[in-house]
């Protein structure tokens, strides 16, 4: 451990960061298998550092239906109850993470599966009770993560793939949102490396109008940001990515890009691609 | 990794191998909750260096149920379908791997959950179809493990947990023995720490009488093991299980260990316990 403090150090010193990638994937990925092995062999082709984190997708659902499991809504907001959770954590962290990292093996990135329970990498607090009970989802904080464990991780050469379960500390695993956990990824390594975080989704980038792939907006700083919110071109879905995003910024991530997960092989031809989200 | 060899060879050198307990549970830990907040909490408890490799249990047989997943059997052998590797990718890896390490790190045990596929730790070969098709089943030879990964895990101060799943390399996950990946990691990992196998069943190790607990066998060397086998004292689901340990014993691991989880405590206290496997 002291000996990457000393490599940190020094690279801070020299101002000689390493970049760093935090990549997140939704369902529009994960459920194409196409999407899915294209994107990953783009991934593999990354740069080191680099870091995956993956949601959810249809596939838990479809189990839960299977198995009886009714999805609970309180209010429109999803309820993860203790069955919920165990459908979550068979398919999140077992089916889906472990398929993405043999593939990952497979186009020799030399990935390794987790949860914020594993290592200690990601804890979070069960969310209070107040009108709501949300059952077992976790909610970060900026203590969440603690970059050192995350650190010696991948300067040992292996690429972290997150999925979306964090941990208490007191043995309870918590369902928690991967826009998050991406975004806390990034703002806690923000020290240590030049780090840039994309968001794929299934546009382009954000969309002057929804229905022209042409019409990507190529930047957006906060001011921007609060005129497109007024003019209603960014509404209800892209509200929350996109104040992670500008969270993110604002505690030192260098570069929020949201775009399509066929455009991330851009990034090594060090092609501009999707919306860039910059600071003032 | 050079730091790493470094270490390695000044150690070889002095001599001054560091210890290294393998422990394998099985169903009887992992299916009563009570055995196995016991048993993690004593595993916590052993110094490093530690390796834990659980098999399934009950759980992926009753998932396979309610799903309509019905066991295949050919000769009395279990075949994994791609359906039956679903439900056990979903049940090992996911399920049962994630609360063993939330429970680990509530017990201060900085633990990893693992599949041979992440980190590339452990490979496997599809078993060849002759007589029988045994579907996403991965057989293990003696370069399935590359040691240098593992022990940089470990060397950064991280417990791996490994489940009963491996790799093909090509993308592939396959089913994979507990005992065997045990005694695979063992004899790795044997040139490089003063490796200790352990095997936790329901009995307190070896008895040559399986009703009476206080017949324990204390020690058993390859020729007592021949004759034990004559006498039909050892026979049936025990022949693999001691198979797999005297073959890691002849690979350089120092000890093995058959004996119950209940009595894992008596490692830290210095206390023999079980059966010990010892060469010639």
């Amino acid at each position: 451990m002291n000996k990457i403090k000393q490599v940190l150090t020094k690279q801070r010193q020299n101002k000689d960061y390493k970049d760093l990638y935090i990549i997140k994937i939704g369902g529009n990925v994960i459920d194409n298998s196409e999407n899915l092995y294209r994107f990953l062999k783009d991934f593999a082709a990354l740069p080191d550092f680099k870091i995956l984190v993956h949601g959810g997708g249809k596939v838990a659902t479809q189990l839960s239906e299977t198995l009886g499991v009714k999805a609970k809504l309180v209010d429109g907001r999803r309820i993860t109850d203790i069955e919920t959770l165990r459908v979550v954590t068979m398919v999140y962290s077992g089916l889906i993470n472990k398929n993405i990292v043999a593939q990952l093996q497979r186009f020799g990135n030399n990935a390794i599966g987790l949860t914020g329970a594993d290592g200690d990498f990601i804890r979070a607090k069960k969310r209070p009770v107040k009108t709501v009970d949300y059952g077992f989802v976790g909610d970060l904080d900026k203590n969440s993560i603690k970059p050192k464990n995350l650190i010696s991780l991948m300067e040992a050469g292996f690429t972290p793939v997150f999925c979306a379960l964090t941990h208490d500390g007191e043995g309870q695993l918590l369902n928690t949102n991967a826009d998050t956990i991406a975004s806390a990824l990034a703002v806690a390594l923000a020290n240590y490396y030049h780090t840039t975080l994309v968001y794929c989704f299934e546009k382009k980038g954000v969309l002057k109008d929804i229905n022209d792939e042409d019409s990507l907006i190529r930047e957006i700083d906060p001011k921007h940001y609060e005129e497109l919110k007024k003019q209603q071109v960014i509404h209800s879905g892209m509200l929350p990515k996109l104040d992670n995003a500008f969270s993110a910024i604002a505690s030192g991530v260098k570069k929020v890009i949201i775009g399509h997960s066929d455009d991330l092989g851009n990034i090594k031809q060090h092609q501009p691609f999707g919306t860039h989200l910059i600071d003032n």
